[in-house]
């Protein structure tokens, strides 16, 4: 490595003929060291390597880095198909505000893939800038990741967040995917709660973040080759109205956005669920990243 | 569940098709409550569900009854193959002897798979009996569980429990693999400090838990179609002499014991390296237990 380089390798290792890594770097954008996990496969790492695609995955409200790569047994397909798996962390962490880790849905590991705008949140919480204007194009400079390919998932809170970043950024993903997506934010208890603390009293803003309302304003279709959701109908979180697959079901049909929701009976909201239907998702979005 | 069912489930989740269960039961061997997890393939809890065969797993130091379930990726192919998995805990817990969580190689999490015979650990510390004579008996009586179709499998600490286990109990289990086995604890720091404090200084009984000597007693080879073992070349505890495959190699070559050994270069001691192989060892129980 170049002696400037920004990424800070806290382990490797081998895994289905590819590198399972661990990085830690100082992002500017949140102001503290944040953490992401990569794993690469075969043909990014081999004597000849190339560029692949990937799979950017979002993790929901209490996990980190190393959630998704330890309990959703990705890799092994992903190794197969040539597409590399990226696990950002879910919230800054070692910010020091009082209470930031009193709660499990709000603050450390809840970061809500936003902007905050409200003090004490809006110095570091900061996850939208983090991970769109910082961590991307890191990706593509340092590791050999082609991110005109990229494909986004995400479970839960992190449904909501790449339900909402593809939304919110158009072009920048190809794919589009998610495991019991907190669909409706604004009409929740999770959202409700994180998008008053973290932006204020203003419905508008939290327009902005809810992929349900963010739906119902496009023109036209914006993943026209279709989005996968999985929900399982064994979920706590369904029953207590925190997911809505209902309401994006019908935002969708509104704007003429295919959608594959499947509803699984029996299966809960767990990686023993992800893990499941994960090989759908790695071939959804390997057709629509071409690899 | 009958009134007096002595298995308590602490949760279960649907997976692959089957079901992913956690039990507590109260061990009257061990004297305290007890943990494991069980997959149950797709044919053992359908409709008309029959008794499955099984592969059981025993986990390394510092593991749970969950490790395997979460990080081992083994659930995929077990559904497909119609196999049973099951994971005991790895140590008996909350015994209340002083020191007992003191070392994470030592105690609390590091049963070693035998029966102490020193005090203070005489009194609970008797995992060997509580697998083969309790555990494997309630399995097969509360469970739809063939128990005359078992496979062993373990890892580091449990790898030594599959052999040393397969090879003190014949006929009990049909098939016998292991990642990255302690293959020779009388010669290595980890079996030779909990020897000594499980085991007391006689070597005799040493050398009754040791793989390697069990092997080179062996008249005939007591697994013909063979043990596959698996072994990451850039594992830290092969290099710190705590594995020793080579010793078991030339035991096994002496008792005329057929025996897959691969070394994997860049693999390292973890579950990245296990999941890598575990479809061939999911194949390699599979078929001699006829799954």
């Amino acid at each position: 490595m170049k002696k400037d380089h920004p990424l800070t390798l806290r382990s490797a290792h081998a895994c289905f003929g590819g590198a399972q890594r661990y990085y830690e770097h100082a992002s500017s954008t949140i102001g503290l060291p944040m953490r992401f996990s990569v794993y690469l496969p075969p043909t990014a790492v081999a004597a000849q390597a190339h560029k692949v695609p990937a799979l950017v995955y979002l993790a929901g409200l209490t996990c980190t880095e190393e959630t998704f790569m330890t309990k959703a047994g990705a890799q092994r397909l992903a190794s197969q198909l040539g597409l590399a798996l990226i696990a950002p962390d879910t919230s800054p962490r070692g910010a020091g505000i009082e209470g930031e880790a009193d709660n499990w849905d709000f603050g450390v590991g809840a970061g809500f893939y936003l902007d905050a705008t409200q003090a004490p949140w809006s110095r570091h919480w900061r996850m939208e800038s983090y991970l769109i204007d910082e961590l991307l194009p890191l990706l593509g400079q340092y590791l050999p990741i082609d991110t005109t390919r990229l494909g986004l998932c995400g479970h839960s809170m992190g449904g909501h967040g790449a339900l909402t970043l593809a939304l919110r950024h158009p072009g920048v993903f190809a794919s589009l995917s998610a495991f019991a997506p907190i669909s409706h934010p604004s009409q929740c208890p999770w959202g409700r709660n994180a998008f008053q603390r973290y932006l204020g009293d203003d419905p508008v803003r939290w327009a902005m973040h809810d992929a349900t309302l963010l739906m119902r304003q496009q023109e036209r279709a914006p993943y026209p080759a279709g989005i996968l959701v999985d929900q399982g109908l064994a979920d706590q979180f369904l029953h207590d109205n925190q997911l809505q697959p209902d309401a994006l079901e019908a935002a969708c049909a509104a704007a003429s956005q295919p959608l594959t929701l499947r509803r699984h009976a029996g299966y809960d909201h767990g990686y023993y669920f992800i893990q499941t239907f994960m090989d759908d998702h790695l071939r959804h979005h390997a057709r629509q990243v071409g690899a």
